[in-house]
């Protein structure tokens, strides 16, 4: 059972992010809150309990009032005590277990996915996106943290800010309290709880203090946007590599319909453009097919992806695809022989898609997924461009029918072994 | 909530029908209660128990370990007296809410689908493959059955012979019992119960006294096994006339797979057939297209549906509709210009189906059911067959060329008004 409620820390008085609540500051076109709160929604979490301070407070209530969020608002008058203290006045408005989540991190949508499933506080022994530096970090005994603090010379993992407790906590808080009157860590309550240690390594995840980190933040959600399943040879070893990059840059500018809209612009062109010149024809087809992963990272990276701009997306392809074959073979051919090969060029590359589309169609599953040997069959879109490119760098009839010859052999043949698994597979 | 057990009258000793038991003859390929069966299990019930005789008992325990059934036998040692008797034994084998229903009565999916819902008799006001003056009929006051019989002259429905009871049944057979020493009929115990009706008009159901109504039988399951949704105008009004026929004649005989073959086979040959005889090859084309609707038919009227099958049976049509352009240009155009006519052509014909089927895949829902008004749009498969078999009768390059301009129109403006569509409701 995942936790159905969540209580989020946003009470400390961020000084180096111009006095503005961290938590509302965006990433990639969304609060990091928004993210937060989104992400645990979608994994199961009913209610938040957000507890922040008296200066903050009208912002968050505008915030989760905007996004329709189930929250509630507690005030810590307190701020600049310990956020142990924070905690602790959530008490009264939590019972079972629950998720606990700092207001400055920001995950990505695996590590919610993972980390909600674990117990205790959330660790990571391979953080990518973090300064290890400035991390808390903790050390480990029997499962269990032994110690944590930033200064920890001996240490096993990172803190990642997100727990999985239950209201047991209350009592280790509840003396911290007395001890100290209210100024205590939350550091200090976890050592002392002795919280069990879940290890959740190498996935996306970061904290902002600075923006210099607001940065590394967008670049995380960014570079781990990648849906890589169905991703062919030259898209793994060339276009993500260049495409998360660009999304990189235009992910707080750009939404992921105006990608499509730009990446199918370009590719219309790049078919057009056979009647004049086929390298430049080529090389724009290239480009656009790197920009075809773009509008996918900014959906993912911004949390719009949707199932209409998938579909969509998936027929322009397939347009791109037929007129840009269509085209070059009116360009360059004459005999009808060739063109029957152009023909049977275009149904396979066509069919190469509908093959695997087809598969969700009738099992509502991902064919990649279901069938992993799928994955290794040569002729999907991006080596199929990359191809076309090659063969035309170097304008010549010749080459033009072996790349036709070469697609229809490939991409029919790639249908028939696709059919094959999967039927091996269903039957 | 629907009933989770079903109990199976089968002790009726069928003097017509070969002193086999009705139960087990085979209707399109399955036993009629290995249907009633699967089709109750379809809709959420998890156990039977079957009433018999002695005589039979063997062979319905044979049937039912083979086919893995949860049922327990009952024996009935006088099935010679009134089959309300029948049911009174089986009082001690059920409790709560159950299902009752003949052992000779074959019903269709969307018949269970809907009468299991249902409460009491479950009667029909408009019955479609019964011989009415046979039947039993029911007059009904308030809700409930006044009389019933099969002599009855003012009636206002047929008796479906399913019916969905509570155990509070068993007092009334109780009664029966001791009035009158254990012979009576199962109409006397609903008259004496009063029983609800529901009404289910029109569906596919009928009983099987005599070899002649088994021929009925079987023409209620292949002409109700039209699938319907995505059929377009040819194929409503003269494919699935001519296909049910041929289902109808080869249901006991040949499998769904072996029809796809079938078809798919006829459809290559006559693609083919264009570098011989334009008028031909079309007409071969139309006949592959009825037929390709008699693999579906023969699939749902003999309970074998399968994900895989319509998975490759959609793949397969595509290459025969491809493989039909693709040689009909090449064995007819010259010019490159209307060979982009052509490859333009094959993209739309294609992308029709993509378009509908990728809708699948991206919402794992029917587009004809989720957007009715795809159904009216022009260019199905059914639909371009048939005009591409109209302009090959007279065999006239000009009248290949305006098929294939055409095509290129229709097909593809078809795409764009469907993505249109979709995006219309899904936004």
């Amino acid at each position: 059972m995942t936790p159905k409620t969540a209580v989020i820390l946003a009470a400390g008085l961020g000084t180096r992010m111009g006095g503005r609540p961290k938590g509302l500051l965006k990433v990639a076109g969304r609060e990091i809150l928004y993210r937060t709160m989104h992400l645990l929604q979608r994994n199961g979490v009913k209610r938040f309990v957000i507890v922040t301070n008296e200066r903050y407070a009208p912002l968050y209530r505008e915030f989760v009032e905007r996004h329709g969020f189930n929250a509630e608002l507690v005030i810590n008058p307190e701020p600049e005590k310990g956020n142990g203290h924070s905690l602790h006045l959530a008490k009264s408005h939590v019972s079972g277990r629950f998720v606990l989540v700092m207001s400055d991190h920001v995950y990505n949508e695996s590590f919610v996915a993972e980390a909600i499933r674990g117990n205790g506080l959330i660790a990571d022994r391979e953080p990518r996106w973090i300064d290890v530096e400035e991390a808390t970090k903790v050390k480990v005994k029997d499962g269990r943290v032994e110690r944590i603090g930033k200064g920890l010379k001996d240490w096993d993992a990172v803190d990642t800010g997100f727990f999985v407790l239950d209201d047991g906590i209350f009592r280790v808080t509840e003396v911290l309290e007395n001890e100290r009157n209210g100024d205590y860590s939350l550091s200090e309550v976890v050592e002392r709880a002795k919280l069990p240690v879940t290890f959740v390594d190498g996935l996306g995840w970061t904290d902002v203090d600075t923006p210099e980190e607001l940065k590394r933040a967008r670049k995380m959600l960014v570079f781990t946007a990648v849906k890589g399943t169905g991703d062919g040879f030259i898209s793994r070893h060339l276009n993500r590599k260049i495409s998360t990059r660009i999304s990189y840059l235009l992910v707080e500018k750009v939404t992921p319909n105006q990608m499509t809209v730009v990446a199918f612009a370009l590719g219309v062109l790049s078919a057009f453009l056979t009647l004049i010149s086929l390298p430049l024809a080529g090389i724009l087809y290239q480009l656009s097919s790197i920009l075809d992963g773009v509008d996918g990272e900014l959906a993912r990276a911004q949390l719009r992806t949707s199932r209409l701009g998938g579909y969509v997306d998936s027929i322009l392809d397939r347009y791109v695809d037929g007129t840009f074959l269509a085209l070059l073979a009116y360009s360059t051919l004459k005999e009808p022989l060739w063109y029957l090969v152009a023909l049977l060029a275009l149904l396979g590359s066509v069919m190469v898609s509908y093959s695997t589309e087809r598969f969700k169609g009738a099992f509502c599953r991902d064919a990649y997924r279901e069938v992993p040997a799928l994955r290794k069959l040569p002729g999907k879109r991006d080596e199929r461009i990359f191809l076309t490119m090659l063969f035309l760098l170097y304008p010549m009839e010749a080459l033009v029918k072996a790349l036709f010859l070469l697609l229809a052999v490939l991409t029919n043949i790639r249908v028939a072994l696709t059919v094959w698994m999967v039927g091996r597979k269903k039957r």
